[in-house]
């Protein structure tokens, strides 16, 4: 296959342009590093015309610009793709941490260690040489083709919703292609069809107007940080359900074919405690550590405060506690009813004695796909070409909330196809990307194209 | 009667005494003050050497130096009264909110307003104007009577015990009489005769090895901050009542009496409440807000802290949660047994998945004293005639560790005969003491010594 043998010929030269990539220090959250940030999304367009792209072009934002570039030559009734992805990177530091330069890539023992490597430099950047690779074998692709390559994600992407809104009629799809997640394992392909909501509170009780000497005030003055305690002890039941009234009811269960694909993932529970050197696991009697991980949700105590919490002992009987309370939400649960809820009830269980604000700080819904859509299957066949291996279906236990803007603005499903791996340091020191998933990564993204 | 008399005629000479004594800033707790603190010991062997005290003198510590007096001309068979107090200060800021210059003592309102006034200068010197009476009247006393006044009070007495210890002999007494509490109402004669001992205990609970994110983690990793709530829960039962197992085992309840002297109390639980500005109150049920703060024992919590506690919303999953958590004591509670109770109780609720950690920081004994002791009695008929209104015995919820010294090494009875009164600014901006009851107090300590 002429696509597939032009890839493998020019892997060379695609990792060297990787490099060049990589060595831009595109890091968006310092403003020191806005020059170089423009560079890299300059670059891009370059890279992007130079592969055949008919336009590429670089969109100013309020901060980092965004980089769009496309292809729409295909025959009538093809589908447009839009592939999203980032040139922006973490920070490097802490520096002394890393055993070779953040900026300048090496690959030792089969991996690209750079800064930006997995995150999202390598993953967006092999979708580019899919094209390249089509382009330069068949003067054409199968499908349009439009990407979106922003310059804020590190930052939260605060430009990026606004701009699609914008230009929804330019950069309209029938689906949405996201390379920045991690394959469930080595040589396992894989799609990401889950993403825990979140509903983030605060909780503020309040006492005595002002601290009070425990001495003197202790045992007839109503203590907060007792208080706090009993509320946030009631949040879950004794088999660790959350105890909020209502909390699971649009909660969606798992068929048997999805608890039985969950269980056939590799997965050792012994090696994740071990990972996070905890004495034991816990969770929702029930389900399994992978099911509470990305399939059940959960409330944990991400915050407390009160009183005195320096060296030694200091009799204060406090004014005030303050917990901060965040539950990981699946579908069909809407984090307005579930934060509504968990108000209504923390407040129905407050002592007496004390006052009690309930406060929604952050929100997002979860979102769920279903792999049985024609996009899916089609994704599954290419991974499978490519990796020798039919890819599994996971969910993950955090949010991207990125994903839900795309699927709503474009009403487009949404397919999470990660080329990182385990242990990749995305965010830390010695961040890499598997150089065999670089390559396999864009043979898989090529033979896609052909399977929609 | 003649003792009486003289302290009536010199009045206004007393009160001028004071002020030169309130106007000596001896801030222990400031370096910068050494010379200062000194010179107010000097200033009060003076003034007992002219009260007409045998001997007086000035006796260095490792820190600020100790005032000793001694008077021993009583009658062979005579009881020897050891006075305890302290010449030191507590630190006047903030400054600007005192009305007068906290050096420069002002009478308003029938208050003396200045630094020391109360805490401990006037209720100290009130004792040596009663000695001078009595000498100046019949020239001699009807008891023997050492003054122990130190300097380092406010700094927690460091070298106090080892002092006393050391001049055990010398110092050798039938009771110890302090001036260092406060009258339970204006008008009110008090006598303290229940202090709470102290268990100050610190829990620390770890997860995981490191905070980790509480999406990708949150629902399988026992959360420590949740674990800790529920065991800060299950310290108390659902009657207010500590839930350590045999936490009440050796408490002396009070008998029908005791409780009918609580109720007779002039109290108003409301007025409480309001003075702290809480919702409501609280605590153990079956008992009464006095008995709750005097009489009975008690659990607060002192402080919190566990995982992000910043603005807004930050998904972590705390590595540790800690919690300080203290109890007052009753007779015949042990600290010590107490503490041994609180460790094995927190292990054995621990949930699992956590490693929880229990330290005892400080604790100390409570005290009691028994008020049909003849010393309590005799003090009662001298305040009764001092103020015409038979004085109450009180039980207040803090630790005074000083009162236990001085029982144990001499071996004899300790009255805590307060002077000051309800809202005095103790330790804040505006301390003063009601000049009714500087005067009143030296009679009634006057009346005392007839009364042996």
């Amino acid at each position: 296959m002429a696509v597939i043998d032009y890839l493998k010929s020019n892997r060379e030269r695609h990792l060297q342009e990787l490099f060049a990539f990589l060595r831009i220090p595109s890091i968006s959250a310092k403003s020191e590093y806005r020059e170089q940030t423009r560079q890299a999304a300059d670059w891009l367009v370059e890279r992007m015309l130079e592969a055949g792209l008919q336009i590429a072009e670089v969109i100013p934002t309020a901060g980092h610009p965004i980089v769009i570039g496309e292809w729409r030559g295909a025959p009538e009734g093809a589908p447009t793709l839009l592939v999203y992805g980032h040139y922006d990177v973490q920070p490097p530091e802490p520096l002394e941490e890393w055993t070779s330069e953040p900026f300048e890539p090496e690959v030792r023992d089969g991996k690209i260690f750079a800064r930006g490597s997995v995150d999202d430099k390598g993953q967006v950047y092999l979708h580019l040489k899919a094209v390249e690779a089509h382009i330069a074998a068949n003067g054409k692709l199968p499908v349009n083709l439009v990407f979106v390559v922003e310059g804020e994600e590190e930052i939260g992407s605060p430009n990026l919703q606004s701009f699609l809104v914008e230009n929804q009629e330019r950069l309209r799809c029938d689906a949405v292609m996201i390379s920045d997640t991690t394959m469930f394992a080595p040589d396992l392909p894989s799609v990401t069809i889950g993403l825990r909501g979140l509903a983030y509170m605060e909780i503020r009780v309040q006492g005595p107007e002002t601290d009070l000497h425990s001495g003197s005030y202790g045992g007839a003055v109503v203590n907060p940080a007792n208080a706090l305690a009993k509320i946030i002890a009631r949040l879950h039941d004794d088999h660790g359900r959350v105890a909020v009234p209502g909390f699971y009811d649009d909660v969606r269960d798992l068929t048997p074919e999805e608890r039985e694909a969950v269980r056939a993932l590799p997965f050792s529970d012994e090696e994740f405690r071990a990972g996070v050197n905890a004495p034991a696991l816990g969770g929702e009697e029930g389900w399994s550590v992978l099911e509470r991980l990305g399939a059940r949700p959960t409330l944990d105590v991400n915050g407390l405060l009160s009183g005195y919490t320096g060296e030694g002992a200091k009799t204060v009987l406090p004014a005030r506690a303050m917990a901060k309370v965040s539950m990981r939400l699946v579908p069909n649960q809407d984090h307005r009813d579930i934060e509504e809820k968990f108000i209504r009830y923390v407040r129905e269980i407050a002592p007496a004695g004390v006052t009690v604000e309930v406060e929604a700080l952050h929100g997002g819904q979860p979102w769920y796909a279903d792999p049985k859509e024609p996009i899916f299957t089609s994704a599954a066949r290419a991974l499978e070409k490519a990796f020798g291996r039919a890819p599994v279906f996971t969910r993950e236990g955090g949010s991207i909330p990125i994903v839900q803007a795309f699927q709503q603005i474009f009403s487009a499903p949404v397919v999470l196809l990660g080329f990182g791996l385990p242990g990749e340091n995305a965010h830390a020191p010695n961040e890499w990307m598997s150089v065999d998933n670089y390559t396999r990564g864009a043979e898989a993204i090529a033979m896609l194209y052909d399977e929609l």
